[in-house]
């Protein structure tokens, strides 16, 4: 369906780069949001929070290469501005279109050339999610995308969603954006429930520098168009699993893209006393940048997770009950470690590009992962570089 | 005073190169120690624990080269063997030496060369404060010593000091050390508080990469070689403040060293809400890779310190009020950056080794500081060579 409501702009931003997608939702859509807690909020976000609660919204606008974020008052009425081109453009008022920025912070769009170019467009959403994906790129090294089909109740639905992001980077470039799309007919109340427990598992899962933008946005689309009893229970957890892995899959496309990153890691910490304190100890291991720098040695450094984990002073737990296990090899454990800590297995299984790294507390029964790239020479050259 | 009281030994942890120091207090001697908070701590961190506040200290001593940490019932074996050997040899008793060590976690101690180097020593206490330094550097690039001398009440008073670290580092090389001696008879009580106030205002404002290693350690000794009225609140302020400004020479020096450091920059933040927020602010900052590699790339990149301040949850201020200077020049006021934000005198102010950065919140009276490195090609390099 969604390929059918895409239109992709040539905006000048980006010289002579796509970089405008403007998305039409199916008049039965219903549409959540979840964006940035930053206090320094682009006007993009502050827009949409404004609008989102009481509009029906009709288009996505999106733009990469200038966030429209510090941009003070003349970035609101910029923004204003190019929604007024759009609505009247697009026959709809200026309430049915949330906007969405990616690119440098601090700097002014170039609005005039952006109305032009908004109003030479014909609008005839006829462009791929392809397409699109490639239109929001910054920094990105590839497209993400990723369409999934399932069948359900003899119906046969498909989920179709775009993400860009490579951490926050290139000179002030930044962001995740997020939009999945699902041809199902859904309550506000179902839509925002599938889209904070799919997020919270997912894009909030990943980390490459531990940084969060002034613009990171998810947004999530029941398009309408079939029918499905979701007051059945299985129902619902079989619809939500299936959005959930492409949720998931959009996150792991941006971590692997992590700039510089050479390697994914899954950082897993297992039985901790509650779920608040497995997933601060997965954030701090998944941000240490010993244990990043570790990771692109191949070096299976037990002794920068231990010493993390121990620097972590809220986290209750007993340290000769910790085990750890680095790609399923016990390496530590009851205070020392262990004889495999060192194996030729355990070493050559370090130049995986999945790693994998499991934190056992044996403090309680929370668990809770988290997806990390490592910190190569590439990303202190991607992120030192900046001529201004 | 110390100079003749120290001596350096060859233990056979780093080859032929000296790796262990002894230092002898005067028997007038008051000390306050300061260990690492880790929750896997080393075992001289266990051992000076269990036995500094019930026995009279008489001597401290240190290897480098070796952690002994995470090293099980062997470790402390190992350490209460050696402290018996050095008793033996010292004519003491057990509970008269605290031990520190720094090195490879996970490893265990050359006990049988440790033990013969310390029968064979003769114990003259005739080096130096600088072969002291020299003997207990892991990964540091340059030894680490200060002597400070003033006059007060018509004596002249002595401080001197040492310290190692650069960063919690290659392959499992950990630790912060500082030994600090002043020349002046203290009760027990201002030997604490002048211990805690001094570190928290030095080795507890830096940052190398944000990682506490399992055996971190200040140790503070008031020698008692000079009475001076400390209950006069204009002498203790003197005294403090001298002892003050070694701790913080020793703290930069470790700053200086960080591994691959470039650059040093002072991160403030000033009239927060509260003292506890302006820290976290600090910290936060100051700890952010994004940050860090703009200072590597001498970029003014008033952007990333942006959207790090506005994704702490926790930190009250309004964001309009925000001001941010770089090296003095505001770049950033009212929400958007000023016309300074490029200017050709800020970016020539980045190629300076000294980075200032402040961040005015303009939400209450309290301002906190920390010093950090930048991150460097070469940290990553330091930090991912390991051969197992």
């Amino acid at each position: 369906m969604i390929n059918e409501l895409i239109e992709v702009l040539h905006l000048g931003i980006k010289g002579k780069k796509a970089d405008g997608v403007c998305i039409k939702l199916p008049d039965t859509s219903t549409l959540g949001i979840i964006s940035t807690k930053n206090k320094f909020p682009a006007v993009p976000v502050i827009i949409n929070k404004l609008k989102h609660p009481y509009s029906k919204v009709k288009y996505l606008f999106i733009n990469s290469g200038n966030a429209n974020a510090c941009t003070g008052s003349i970035g609101m009425r910029n923004a204003k501005d190019y929604i007024r081109a759009l609505s009247r453009k697009l026959g709809c008022v200026s309430e049915n279109i949330l906007i969405f920025s990616t690119g440098i912070i601090g700097e002014q769009l170039p609005i005039k050339r952006i109305i032009n170019s908004i109003n030479k467009c014909d609008f005839k959403f006829k462009s791929s999610l392809k397409n699109a994906s490639k239109a929001i790129m910054t920094t990105d090294r590839y497209e993400k995308w990723v369409v999934k089909k399932f069948r359900i109740s003899g119906v046969d639905i498909e989920i179709r969603g775009i993400s860009k992001g490579a951490g926050m980077i290139e000179p002030n470039m930044a962001t995740m954006l997020a939009f999945i799309f699902v041809d199902i007919k859904m309550t506000k109340s179902i839509v925002n429930k599938i889209l904070y427990n799919c997020t919270a598992e997912s894009f909030n899962k990943i980390s490459v520098d531990g940084d969060m933008s002034t613009n990171d946005s998810v947004a999530f689309v029941a398009t309408g168009l079939n029918s499905i009893d979701l007051t059945n229970k299985k129902n619902y957890q079989i619809v939500e699993q299936n959005i959930h892995s492409v949720f998931r899959q959009l996150a792991h496309m941006i971590v692997s893209d992590g700039e510089g990153a050479t390697k994914v890691c899954k950082v897993s910490v297992t039985k901790a006393y509650s779920l608040t304190q497995a997933n601060q100890a997965c954030y701090s291991i998944a941000n240490s940048n010993l244990f990043k720098t570790a990771l692109f040695g191949e070096d299976p450094n037990w002794g920068r997770i231990i010493a993390k984990l121990g620097s972590l002073n809220k986290i209750r737990y007993n340290p000769n009950d910790v085990i750890l296990k680095i790609n399923g090899i016990t390496v530590f454990m009851k205070g020392v470690p262990t004889n495999q800590s060192n194996s030729k297995k355990l070493i050559s299984s370090m130049k995986n590009v999945s790693i994998d790294v499991e934190i056992c507390l044996n403090s309680g029964s929370h668990n809770a992962n988290m997806f990390t790239s490592d910190l190569s020479r590439k990303y202190v050259q991607i992120n030192s570089k900046y001529s201004t």
